[in-house]
C-alpha cells in the first residue's frame, strides 16, 4: 500500500473550530457546548481507504464514498471521529441519555460538591397532556390557564426540596445524603464524549418524533448545530439514510409488490396469513398495531391498502 | 410493580437442551458446538415487562411483544439471553469473527500448545472466480480439471509450511515464533460466547449473500440450526424485520410516492435533483451504484422507473 | 487438541439453584433477587483450558488454575459466566450503579408506567454526618433526636412531592413529565445482566468502604450471598488477590526496600526525591496526601517509616 | 457550577504536534505513525473537574491531581483523551493486538485488494528458543549459524506462499479465497484509535516481558515515543503506579506484617495454612506457583521469607 503525503496539521474543520467554547442554550436553564472533536468528513474516508488500499483509486469522490459507507451501515470509518461536549441537563433526561453506553463521562459530583441550585421549571404552556395511543409518550398541552396553577406548584415543591437540602447541609449532613431528596429535574453537569459511529445512534433514536421532548432538545441542537457543521457529507446522508429512511418488513415488502403487480388477492392472503385482517363480531377491523403500520408506511409510498377499499 | 410468582428452576429450552455438546461440521474440519446459554423467548418478554410495569397487561401476547420489540429496534431486552458457542474456523475466517467485539472469547494459544495440525483444505471444484461488478466478493467456480491443479498445489504448501514449523519446534524454538509462517487458513479453536441481541447483528452481517462463503457457513448453521431451535418467536421475528426487510432511503421513498400517486415528471426530477440521471455523451445513463440500488429495489415493489422506459 | 467427552445438562450450581427467586432486602424497601445465571468455576476452567489445549494437563487442579487466573489479571474466563439479577434499587444509588456500562439492563419505565409509589426513608439514627478528611464521604451519624426531626422532614417531603406527583397525574399530563420532581430517592426497578468479570470489578469498587453506604449496601448482598454461593473458588481468589490486595507503587516499592536492607537514608532521599517531606515555617511536614498513603500502607507490612521518627 | 472562560482553540500538545505524520519504523517492515489525537493532560485535569466542581479549587495542581486519579484507578478523566495511529504489523501480532476490543479499527482489506507483499523475516541471530520455565514464553537465541538455515528456510516458505498466491491471482481466483494460505507473518496495515485508559491498559499489558516480543515491540514504541510525548505527567503516573507497582495479596501483605513485627512463626502458619510449604518425601519443599511469586516479591522488598532459612 502506498504511503501517501502526509499532513503536518491535525484534520480540523474551520466552521466547527468557530464555535468552539460556545453554549447553545436548551430548556430553562441548560446547554450544549463544543468542547473538543477530532477528526471530520476527510478522516472517515481516510480510514475507509486504508481497508481498501490500492483499490480506492476507482471510488470516486469523497461525498460519494461516505455516502457509500453510511447507506451500507458500515461503522468503523465513523468511529475515527470524536466529539467533546460540555452538557448541562435535568438529571431526568440524563437519567436517558447515560442509557448510550458507549460514550465517556465525566458527571459533576453531588457526593463531592454541593448540587447545583437549579431545577428544570415548567411555563405555564408548556405542560403536555398523556398521549392516548401511545402509553409513553405526550401530545397537546393543558391550557395555560390550569398549567400556571401547575407551574406555581412546581415553585413550591422545588423551594420545599432545595430548603430541606441546604438545612440537611447546615445540620452538618454528608452530600452523598443531604442530596437524596432533591427533584429529579435538578440540573447536573458533565462531559460526555463519543464517536460519530455511535453519536449518530444516539441522534437517531433522541431526535425520533417518539422521544421525550426534553432529551429530543438536546439531541437536535447536537446535531443541527454541531454535527451538521462538523461533518456536512456524513449528516447529509445521515438525513437521508438514517432519519428520512423508511424500512419495510419481509411481510410488507411482499404486500407492496403484489399490490405492484396488481394483485390486491394475494396482498389480501398475505395480511390474512400474518393475522392482521381478524374482524369484530361487528365486522370492524380489529385494531393491529403491525398492520397499521403497514398502512403507514405504504400510504407513505402511495399506495393503498385492499382492506381498506 | 407487583411481583409475579417466581419458578424455582433456571428458564430453559427443550429443543436447545436436546443438541447440548452436538457438534455441527463446517467446512472441511471445523465445527460449531453448543456448550451453554441463558434465557429464552419468555426471558425476553419477562425483561421488557420489567420496563413496562404493570402497564403491559395490555401487551397481548408473547410472540406480539417480541415482534414489536424487534421491528422497533429495542435492543436491551435481546441482551438478557446469552450463547456459548466452541467453534473450529480456519484463522483466516477467524480473522473476520473476532471483528465483532461485543462477544466474550477465549481462543486456543499457539503459544502455549503445538498448533492444530490442520489447514482448510479446499476441493478441485471449490475455487471461487473474482466477481467482476463486486470488488469483494466472489462468482463463479474454477472448472475442476483447473481447480484440482490448484487443490494439490494447495496440498504441497500445508505440507510445506508444516515441516518448516515442526522443523522449527525440533530446533528448540520458542513456539511463539515458530508459528510464525503458518497458512492463515490453519485451524484454532475457541469459546465464544455473546448475547442475542449482538449475535443477531452477527447473523445479519455474516448470514448476507455478501458475507464471505467460510463464515456465511458458520453463520448459517448458528442461525438456523441452534438459534431457530432457541428462541423460536425471536428467530421469526429477525426474519421477517431484519433478514428479510428493505430499507428505503428519504430519496428512494419520495421516488416511489412520486410514482405511487402517478406523477413520474416528479420522480424524474428528485432523481435528476439527487445526481442520478447523468448521460454519458453517447446519451445512455452512467453507471450510478446509488441509483442502481434503488432500481433494484423499487424492482421488488412492483414499481418500475420512468428513467428506464 | 482432544475434543473432551461432552457433558449432556447445562453446567449448574446447585447451591445457587437453591436460592433462584429469592428476594434478598436492602434498605428500607430494596432488594436484590436472583434470576438467572450462566457457568460456574468449572465452566471457567474449561474456557481457561481451550486456551491452553493440550498443555494444560500440567496444570494441577481447578482450584489452582483459577486463583492463577484471578492473580494474573487474566478476564476472558471469568467472562464466560453470566449473572442476571432483579434489583429494587433508589434511583440515586441507581445514578451510580448505571455507570457501570459492561451490563446489560432493562429499568421499569416511568414513562410508561405510573412511577413505584416508595422513596428510601432515613431512620432517625440513620443520618450520616459529613466526612472531614474525605470531600466526598460521610463519618459518624447525627445524634437521634436531631435525626428524628430530619426524618420527620423527610416525610413531608415525600409527601408533598407525591401529592404533586399524582395530581398532575389527575389532571391529565403525561407520565413522562409528572415524575420530573419526584425525590431522587425514589425507588426503581431492574433486569441486571453482567459477566463474573465484570461483576468482579463492580464489586470491587462498590465493596470499597469508600463507596456510599448504598450501594455498598447491595454490592455486599451481591457479593456475599449470591457470588460466594455460585463460584466459590473465585470468590475465595476474589477476596485474596482483589479485595484483600495492596498495591504498591515504585517508589514505595523502593522505599520498602532501601528499609529492608536497613538503609533508612536511602528512604529518606527517595521520600525527599518525590517531594513528599517538605515542612512548614514550624518544621512540621506538610500534608502529603500520597506520602500518607505510603505510611499506612508500609505501617500495614509493619514497616516503620523513617521520617516519622 | 461557575463557567470557566473558554479557550478558542483545540487543546492540543506542541510536542507531540511535532511528530504528527512521522512514521517509528518497528520489526523488519512495520511502523507506528502518528495520525491524530485529541486531549492532553490538561484535558484529564478539566474533565476530573466537572466531576468535583467548585470543590476542585482545594486540589492543588494538575500533576497532584492526575497522580492521584491513577493511582486510585480513576478512569474516566482518561477515557477523554484518543489516540489515532496508523500500524503495520505482522498478522500474527495483529492477532495479539486486535483482542483489545475498547479501540475503533479499520484494517487493510484482502478481500478487496492485493494482499501486502511482505512477510516478517527473521535475522540469523533472533530465532528465539522455548522458555523452559514458563510455557507460554521464550528465552534466548539459538546460535546464528544454525539460525542462518532457518532463515533462509523462512525465505524459501515465503516465497513459495507468494508463488501459490499470485498463480491463484493469475488464474482468476477470488483475492478473498486466494489469501487463504499467506503465512501468519504477512504483514497487515490498520488504522487504530483508542481512547487513553484503554490504552494504557494496553500498554501494561504488551509492555509486560511476559508479552511476546514482537507485539511488546509496538508497545514500547507507542509509549515511549508518542504517549510520554503527549500526556508527560500521565505517563509519568503510569511509570510509577501502573508499569513499577507492585501487587501484594491478602495472604503476602499477612506474611510481611508477620515478618514485619518479628513474627517468624506466624509467617510460617500463614504459609503453611494456605498450603505453600508440602514438602518432598525427600524433604525438599515442593515447587508452589504462588509461593515462589511471593519469595520474589518479599526479596524485592528486602524482606527474606522464613521457609528459605
Amino acid at each position: 500500500m502506498e504511503q501517501s503525503p502526509e499532513k503536518l496539521a491535525r484534520p480540523g474543520m474551520p466552521a466547527l473550530d468557530a464555535i468552539l467554547g460556545q453554549a447553545f442554550p436548551a430548556l430553562d436553564d441548560g446547554f450544549v457546548r463544543l468542547v473538543d472533536y477530532m477528526g471530520n468528513d476527510a478522516a472517515i474516508v481516510q480510514a475507509a481507504r486504508v481497508s481498501y488500499g490500492a483499490g480506492t483509486q476507482q471510488v470516486s469522490d469523497d461525498r460519494g464514498l461516505i455516502r457509500y459507507l453510511l447507506r451500507h451501515r458500515h461503522t468503523t470509518p465513523f468511529e475515527m471521529c470524536e466529539l467533546k461536549l460540555h452538557v448541562r441537563v435535568p438529571m431526568d433526561a440524563w437519567r436517558q441519555w447515560i442509557r448510550h453506553r458507549a460514550a465517556s463521562v465525566n458527571e459533576y459530583s453531588t457526593r463531592y460538591s454541593v448540587a447545583i441550585d437549579a431545577a428544570q421549571r415548567t411555563a405555564p404552556h408548556a405542560w403536555r397532556l398523556q398521549a392516548t395511543g401511545n402509553r409513553q409518550g405526550s401530545e397537546g398541552t393543558l391550557d395555560a390557564g390550569a398549567g400556571a396553577a401547575l407551574s406555581r406548584q412546581e415553585e413550591e415543591l422545588h423551594a420545599h426540596a432545595r430548603t430541606v437540602y441546604e438545612e440537611r447541609l447546615a445540620a452538618g449532613l454528608a452530600r452523598e445524603q443531604a442530596r437524596k431528596d432533591l427533584p429529579l429535574a435538578t440540573y447536573t453537569e458533565a462531559y460526555w464524549k463519543i464517536d460519530l459511529h455511535n453519536l449518530l445512534h444516539f441522534l437517531a433514536l433522541r431526535m425520533d418524533p417518539h422521544a421525550q421532548l426534553e432529551i429530543r432538545t438536546y439531541a437536535d441542537l447536537i446535531g443541527r448545530e454541531i454535527v451538521a457543521r462538523w461533518v456536512p457529507l456524513t449528516w447529509e446522508a445521515f438525513l437521508d439514510y438514517r432519519l428520512g429512511a423508511v424500512s419495510l418488513s419481509r411481510i410488507e415488502t411482499a404486500i407492496a409488490a403484489a399490490l405492484g403487480r396488481g394483485d390486491a388477492d394475494a396482498a389480501l392472503a398475505l395480511a390474512r396469513e400474518a393475522g392482521w385482517l381478524e374482524r369484530t363480531v361487528a365486522g370492524e377491523l380489529k385494531r393491529h398495531r403491525e398492520r397499521a403500520e403497514c398502512e403507514e408506511k405504504l400510504a407513505g409510498l402511495g399506495i393503498s391498502v385492499p382492506w381498506r377499499s
